[in-house]
């Protein structure tokens, strides 16, 4: 496995080994040690010295179940620190048979001052590197482009491809891939990659993994009986049954009995039509709608869980995929839309833009609060979503995020932290949540360290603080494995599984403690970066209305202190 | 000299004496005191936790030649740190005739949820605090606001006014006063103070003077004699009749000479058109115009150097007082126009809305590198503008300043540092006065420590260190009296003058360095707050694209090492 670096400017590809201390790392933990190493955390996030890292997980390339994630990591041109997000998708399996360990893409190609030419897509496969033009699908929507993409380099090529809104170079881009049905769906949504994939002038990066071959595996025996074991244990697991079912939009009923689910701009945690805009609710319709509606579906080859679905219309055609449910949430609950047809629109809108529905909810959430749009108005949020690609000074306002609307429009209600947007957990009822907001390096992202599930009294802010800490540990490690967060279920049941997979496919000798090791030096680094970029404790913090605005129905407000926040990575 | 302290939830006034550790404070030092006594750095700075505070320099009251200025202090929404802005004009004497050491405004009066009501006038005088209902001037540019207040309120009073900009909440919006013959032309620009103030929803702030008194003088002997030297001083000095000749457009073709004359969104520091919108140029054509042109003009009352200007059109009627040579660099060359009717006309629009020329020209400049103008078309700079009084999203966005319209609009080459914009000063060609901008708390601002006029190689960052540092030191030592920096001339010949000053008025046994004194206290308090709201070395820093594209005609990059700029405040 080595490491292919790229060179724009001299649109030169070298293949490499790996060094000694990125050897035993992979996902975010690999892209944050390459950042560190490689990127002035000074450095301007859209400028010619921030790279693009692409990094498999450790555990990807052997359909392991839900392990087949890829990591995204760059310094963020909307938190200004380090960033990575993950996708599921087929592109980290590609990238694993192709036998890439990362993926550096440095420099920058040259802009032709016109925004729609001057693209270009970067294809890679065992021949090599290669630039093909791509002015004929700069500024298509992600859909589109990829669907051309495929015609011409045939159904099998992975793809992860930017829409307009990367083009755009908008903060709240994301990098989009394929999925295990060719289609655009699995986005490394958060902290405005897209824009980073952007300012280099890249549509596209197709990868051709024809010829290669799977990673690898020092003990086929052992990793064969690791493998047969944590797949026995994530069927039997009681939580996949209702994520096949249901998937995340079982959250909402969840979210709103703790009162945690995000209504009109971040304002109550409990919304009236929660029952409407439910998973059950959705299964019930997509059922009853049939055609090309799925209630559940797979994102990556080999996954037992299933989790994803297909949102179809009346008509049985399929509206978009996935509708998740921190999507419902922001796009819906949080915009006071009780609709879920109008949600998918909504989403399939953001999606095909390439951008994070979690950052375009929040925004239009703040538009809302500015006057721009009446709460519970979806025909003015798609008009909304619309200015964005029309690429006028208001949709590239929406475009880049929540924290940019509320700065130009003057709106202090604004639910960010590091200027990232919070996900569909209402920090000041979900404090554990909450505290991860405050304290990841990655800025406000329920995926690093979500508490929701904890058994603990999530209005209690002291008694969260260690809830935090543990998740975010456990998620910096599952991301470095390239581990989906329900691939917690299974891994759980049986704490050997993850040492015993790690030492059959590459003969280390690790500890039953491997998981946190990796989530802590993983955790380590990307605050060693940020400290280097310039951020302090003052960033650690949770907007200033949460802590004074009560929020109902607990009439709650975020009330960790400054100490414990400060205290959440004490784990010596 | 009592502090008045108003509280605008309660609609209050307490006037009380000063802690001991405000006494010897005043204007930009007593600001920065009491920011960090009393307002967390942390919070928003549109936020109810933030203060206004007016503060009088320890020197205002006596119409000693420009030593009436007035500082403005509060977080800024702009930078996020600490600021101050002053001004002169006539409302610092009116507080100190009213016996005010300063005024701090608390809390926030409530919004009406319509942006055109709500909006309230502090009358302030012998007599206490009343709030009088201002909804018939909100909206209104600060030219024909502040003409009915004088109506309402008679021509004696001072007044302290912000303009539409303020009421939206941009970034950009300064604090207006009056000068000496009533119009509003003196502003405390810079950082956005004008949005603090619109937050607090205050249109104006009048000051009735009447039945009020100089304050007491501990050694009036002492003092009329110090005075007397101080006035001599100044008026013999070589600069002042350049600068009563010319006012600050001299520098026009200085800063040309040195290569360091922003042009076209600071890519050159040299203008083809400098001589056409120069000082010498401008001052020919006002004589032959007359009318209401005037080539000297006083800001304060008692100034002898008069540098001020109005600048009348064709037909002798005046386009805008004053038009000073950073707003023709940034409004003018920076654009690429070489017309200064053109800049006049520009300046009027900016100075009514009440927003800042520095930051709205260097605004304007990255607008045209996004392509929203051309460089050189004043027209459609003029439109731009007024999409400004639209409250426009385009009008807003540049309202924020330049950092705002760099990020909305994904353009790299944006010259501003902790998000204020540069003035008219590059600092590729004048090293230390960009040693400046970087170190500032205060962000880029050419008065906090300009070095164009020092005998120094200005091309050598190493030798420009030292220079900067002691620039800063004395500017805020000034600002700490209430100083204007050309009151500097005066005060340079004899160091004496200074002291003899402060222990005449005040009775204080001071040294011959107090204005070090004043100005290294200053700036660490300065500095303590931004540390605490989260600043660190990353933040004092030029951008990137300075440090690596050399800038015609020395083809010289900004190359102060991250050392040099961090010893700056390494003084003992």
């Amino acid at each position: 496995m080595d490491v292919w670096r790229i060179n724009l400017r001299e649109r030169s590809l070298k293949r490499e080994p790996a060094p000694e201390s990125w050897g035993r790392l992979g996902g975010r933990g690999l892209s944050a040690r390459i950042l560190l190493d490689e990127v002035p955390p000074t450095c301007e996030p859209l400028g010619p010295h921030n790279r693009l890292i692409l990094a498999p997980g450790l555990l990807v390339g052997h359909m392991l179940t839900s392990c087949d994630r890829l990591s995204f990591g760059g310094k963020s041109p909307l938190t200004r620190g380090i960033k990575e997000a993950n996708a599921g998708g087929s592109t980290g399996l590609h990238m694993t048979n192709l036998g890439m360990k990362a993926l550096i893409i440095e420099d920058q190609l040259p802009t032709s001052g016109d925004a729609r030419s001057g693209w270009w897509v970067l294809h890679l496969s065992l021949a090599g590197a290669r630039f093909e033009p791509a002015d004929d699908i700069a500024g298509l929507g992600v859909h589109e482009a990829a669907s051309r993409l495929l015609k011409r380099h045939g159904e099998k090529v992975a793809i992860a491809l930017i829409g307009p809104a990367g083009e755009m170079l908008l903060s709240a881009a994301g990098i989009q891939n394929l999925d295990k049905d060719r289609v655009p769906s699995r986005i490394a949504a958060r902290g405005g990659l897209g824009a980073v994939m952007g300012s280099k002038r890249l549509k596209a990066i197709v990868f051709d993994d024809a010829g290669g071959k799977k990673p690898a595996i020092a003990d086929r025996e052992k990793f064969k009986q690791a493998q047969k074991l944590f797949t026995k244990n994530t069927l039997d697991h009681p939580q996949t049954k209702a994520f096949q079912d249901y998937g995340t939009p079982a959250m909402v009923r969840m979210c709103d009995a703790l009162g945690g689910l995000p209504t009109r701009n971040f304002s109550s945690g409990r919304f009236e039509g929660a029952e409407t805009i439910s998973g059950e609710q959705m299964r019930d319709l997509l059922l009853k709608r049939g055609g090309e509606s799925e209630t559940t579906h797979a994102c990556m080859a080999g996954c037992v869980i299933q989790c994803s679905n297909t949102y179809g219309g009346e008509d049985g055609k399929a509206i978009v995929s996935p509708l998740e449910y921190e999507t419902i949430g922001l796009l819906g609950s949080n915009l006071g839309i009780a609709d879920l047809d109008t949600i998918a629109r909504l989403n399939w809108e953001v999606s095909d833009l390439g951008l994070d529905t979690i950052d375009m909810g929040a925004a239009l959430g703040v538009a809302a609060e500015a006057g721009l749009m009446k709460f519970g108005d979806g025909d003015r949020a798609l008009e909304l979503l619309r200015e964005i690609r029309k690429g006028t000074p208001l949709g590239r306002i929406l475009g880049h995020g929540a924290a940019m609307a509320g700065r130009v429009f003057g709106v202090l209600r604004v639910p960010v932290v590091k200027g990232q947007a919070m996900s569909a957990y209402e920090p000041r009822a979900i404090k554990g949540t909450g505290t991860t907001y405050a304290t990841s390096p990655q800025g406000a992202d329920h995926t690093a360290g979500n508490t929701v599930r904890a058994k603990v009294d999530h209005l209690d802010a002291k008694a969260n603080i260690a809830t935090s800490r543990g998740a975010q540990i456990n998620m910096a490690g599952f991301d470095t494995l390239g581990a989906c967060i329900f691939a917690g279920f299974g891994f759980m049941v049986n704490p050997e599984v993850i040492p015993d997979l790690l030492s059959a496919r590459y003969g280390w000798q690790v500890g039953s403690d491997i998981l946190q090791v990796l989530g802590k030096e993983t955790i380590l680094l990307e605050r060693e970066f940020n400290r280097r970029a310039g951020f302090t404790a003052a960033d650690d913090r949770i907007p200033e209305y949460m802590r004074t605005e009560p929020l109902p129905p607990h009439n709650s407000v975020f009330d960790a202190s400054a100490e414990e926040l400060d205290s959440v990575f004490n784990w010596s």
